[in-house]
């Protein structure tokens, strides 16, 4: 922990800015890529500090932003019941926004994760406060380093001491990307490579979790069909990662980064953070597949037959890889099509495919070039005619400026006959499930 | 036309900022708020103008930025395939991002109409581009005036010339707001208020629309549950909109908008948009409705009954209402509960209590004063205990900086036995179908 001494977490901003931040994560992430066994200088990988120093920077803005000045521009005063007894307007009644999507940094291992935020609050003092301003202010804490549950507290509490209604309250579903295992080959579909937990935070008449408002509160989320089904999370999954690894240049390299967004790594619940990403990141550089995996190819047991041939597939092999060029984690599942005399059978077995995609998917990636590997490995054990399918979802579109929450990525390599026959990539396409 | 010699479209930039185009949009918002007998003065109209000046400015930032500065950072070398016949990586192999989702405005009426973006593209030259940039190259065309159509033309053109692909194809489904009839009082549960259609276009291999590289990419969408059956859309919904009011004060108003975004008024499709937004506009402004109810209410039939008394319900009553805060449409259904001694039959009718639903929202309105004044009515009409949950997607939400694109809004408003009685409140929610 000496690096520690060197780095100022109590950075001085000027304007909000400083200079020096993204270059000394710039400095870090050359001592990671190094760590990783990678040439810095690779084309593909010449940029890769910038951008996830201009991600990084970006994805944890909220530090300099005040709740205050946000929400003050923006409470509208607004007549309540005129003379009926109950609530409405601005003097009682509630006021939910649904489906806030958004992401934050996870503090414990700097990974981004997916946030579905639903607030709400009833007013008081006949003034509202605009409605987008609710989303505003849960951005303001999204983007810092963040535990899911301090993360709904802190909307909460920030919004009633900003609007000082009658009560507020949060409901997070946190989708935090799980540690991925190379030796469990099942696939769940539900899974889908995410772990989901909810958080709850209420204040004012919210405070006591057994209040009717609750009731109310709930049965808003279910008319738009939200599970309002809570798990009972103790905090983000990835605490329960084994520590590994412990390069000590890399770990001086990720707490630089964590100082630099001004942060202190001494914060208890910093301290085990470079770890856990280093944990994270050194999954990427799989030297035990790698031999084993070798091994087999070498042996790949293909003949080709002279038999009528069929297409057969091997459909939602999951894998996961890490993009090159954000170092964040992209996941997914690969869908393998190919020529055999027995159209039941796969001669070489779903363990090894699966074996091929985790060989070509742990590692710096980007997709394009993970879809030909597997093609074209495929190709050396099954025969000249592969199509390979993979779909995935990239952390990098859902977080940085893109925040595309929904997108997903699918990419196609045609060897042989399906690079010629469009009927074969048909007829391959349309056994591919609908999951992602 | 007078007003077009007055302005200057041509905009002199100075760092991409022309400091005169707020204050001419916030001059122009007031004559706006002025034609529509408000007060601008009023505390929630006082920032209107800076509010949507701010919002369209942010809105169109796109006609400053350039497609060659965002790709050429992004280009990167990837083998294709070493000895094998076919097409992967970097020469050749479909590579589609789905689900991009954003909003543009639409040049016939000034409106934003949201996007759901499908871009693909087939490398060639050894080199991919960063997936991300498709999204950020889609935004480029998406923040300005636009015709759907054009907008696709446009995404595909500009990454067939930066990045010289193969070839490039982009699907768009859009969802523009279609005009309210308040006269109709029947509700769609599947339009929601939204007029979806949907646009393609391709270049390079994919120029031939009958080649077999359009169904592979259709083949991709499917297998993200993605319907591709194309309406045959003609252009934007708003072009078959009546032409009605023609305040000339407001007319003008609206063209200098256009010419402080950079837009020449003259462009032919831009001929009749002030004309298309002033009729939207104007729609929110409903003095017949208003006398028509009046009489009504005034008349309102309620007797209070001896009798045992149930919960009744009127749901998924739709309305349209115009954001004061933004000038943007908000949308959606409103439920009412009351008690009464017949539990089948709603003693005023459904058809008044949509007409009073219609008559609260066709105004600037702010949602949770909606639900009150709903409330209100009602209560005159069919006795104290009233609960009314107002469901609304807010225009203001989808697009400007916030661009929470799945979020909704719902509000209450309780009136007498509600207010106190929370299992009233929770037998009442639970008749509320899941649409919105």
């Amino acid at each position: 922990m000496g690096a520690l001494d060197e780095c100022h977490y109590n950075v001085e901003l000027e304007n909000g800015v400083n200079l020096g931040e993204t270059m000394v994560i710039e400095d870090a992430v050359r001592v990671l890529l190094q760590g990783l066994g990678e040439d810095i200088n690779r084309e593909g990988l010449q940029k890769t500090p910038l951008r996830v120093a201009k991600a990084l920077r970006e994805g944890t803005g909220g530090y300099n932003q005040s709740v205050k000045d946000i929400v003050s521009g923006a409470l509208f005063p607004e007549a309540g019941l005129e003379s009926k007894v109950g609530q409405a307007g601005g003097a009682g009644g509630l006021v939910v926004v649904r489906d806030l999507d958004f992401f934050s940094y996870c503090e414990s291992c700097l990974l981004p994760f997916q946030v579905k935020c639903h607030v709400g609050y009833i007013p008081s003092g006949q003034r509202v406060v605009g409605l987008s301003k609710l989303s505003r202010v849960a951005d303001v804490f999204g983007k810092r380093l963040q535990d899911p549950k301090r993360l709904a507290d802190e909307i909460c509490a920030s919004l009633q001491q900003s609007i000082k209604p009658t009560g507020v309250v949060v409901v997070l579903k946190c989708s935090h990307i799980h540690f991925p295992n190379f030796q469990s080959g099942i696939f769940d579909p539900n899974h889908q490579g995410w772990v989901k937990t909810s958080f709850k935070s209420g204040s004012g008449v919210f405070d006591n979790e057994k209040a009717d408002v609750w009731t109310d509160f709930f049965s808003l989320l279910k008319c738009k069909g939200l599970n309002t089904e809570f798990v009972n999370s103790e905090g983000p999954i990835c605490k329960s990662w084994e520590m590994g690894s412990s390069d000590p240049d890399m770990l001086r390299a990720i707490s630089s980064i964590i100082c630099s967004l001004g942060e202190d790594p001494l914060r208890k619940e910093l301290l085990e953070t470079p770890a856990r990403f280093l944990n994270w990141l050194m999954n990427f550089k799989n030297c035990k597949l790698d031999m084993k995996l070798n091994g087999l190819i070498r042996n790949g047991n293909f003949e080709p037959s002279v038999e009528e041939q069929h297409i057969c597939s091997e459909v939602n092999l999951p894998f996961w890889s890490q993009c090159e060029h954000h170092l964040l984690p992209f996941h997914g599942v690969v869908h393998i099509g190919y020529y055999s005399s027995n159209s039941v059978i796969n001669p070489v077995g779903k363990s090894l495919l699966q074996s091929l995609v985790h060989f070509y998917g742990f590692k710096l990636q980007v997709q394009e070039r993970l879809t030909r590997q597997i093609a074209e490995s495929v190709s050396s054990m099954l025969g000249e005619d592969v199509m390979v399918v993979v779909e995935a979802n990239h952390t990098c579109m859902i977080s940085r400026g893109i925040e595309k929450f929904g997108s997903s990525t699918a990419t196609i390599a045609v060897l042989g006959r399906f690079s010629t026959d469009p009927t074969a990539r048909a007829k391959f396409l349309q056994v591919i499930p609908n999951i992602l």
